[in-house]
Parts: C-alpha cells; structure tokens; sequence
C-alpha cells in the first residue's frame, strides 16, 4: 500500500482537486491521508522538506504532484 | 465511467507524472487515455478548448488537473 498525503488549504482550486482527484485514487492501492495546512499548521515544515511549494498538491511516496495552483505555501504560513 | 485524458509531450516531467499518477487511479471508475502532443499534433487543439495551459495535464470530465509543470502547450507546438 503506497501512502499518500492531499495538502490544502480549503481554496476553492483546493476543493476542486480534492473532489476531482481523489475520488478517482485506487483505494485498495492508496490510503490518501488530507491535510489542511491552513488550520493544521504544525504540518507545513514537513510538507515544506517534501518539496511541496504550493497547495494543492498530492505526495505520493515521496514524488510530489502539484496540481494546479490554488495558494503558495508562503501564504499558507500565518 | 469517467473519461479521462492524461496530454503528455514524453518530458521527464509528463513521464513521471504519467507514471506516478496514472498508476494509482481507479480502472473500475476511469479508463485514462494517453495523448502525447508531441507526436499528436491534431490533438492540441482539441486540449486548448478545454483548457489544457502546459503538459502534463490530466483532464477528467471537462475538468483539467495540470500536475507539476513540464512544458507550455505553445512549447509543444511545432
């Protein structure tokens, strides 16, 4: 089982990837786990070491997938 | 079934993606189709209505995921 992480932050392009993407995902192949950075802030140093640079994006196995551009990572940070 | 389209132009960006994402979506909801603009040239127009900015590009129902960036469909076109 590979793991999968879903950063966002509750933009509407968020949202959308969200519904659009992770409804599709394998998941007998894929756990994703989601994580809101905007209210889960303790996490962006660690999506930060991934290599994520903007939300949303989708970390699987470590290859991370930005996926459209919703809000940078900087503006994440409050 | 969802349609679902992965444009690609066979750049390190688009075969990472293509490899990494295109492996973990649901075959019992999606079946993916593989567009390589590069060789596919009469497809670019078709990815450019529905709005396909740069590859790789996954659009599934009408909706486009552009995931990392690897080339501008302007680049793609000979």
């Amino acid at each position: 089982m590979s793991k999968a992480i879903f950063y966002h932050a509750g933009c509407p392009v968020c949202v959308e990837a969200e519904q659009g993407v992770l409804d599709y995902l394998d998941k007998s192949k894929i756990t994703p786990e989601v994580v809101h950075l905007g209210t889960d802030q303790d996490r962006i140093e660690e999506a930060e070491k991934v290599g994520v640079k903007s939300v949303p994006a989708l970390v699987i196995d470590e290859n991370v997938y930005h996926i459209n551009f919703g809000a940078s990572l900087a503006d994440v940070k409050r």
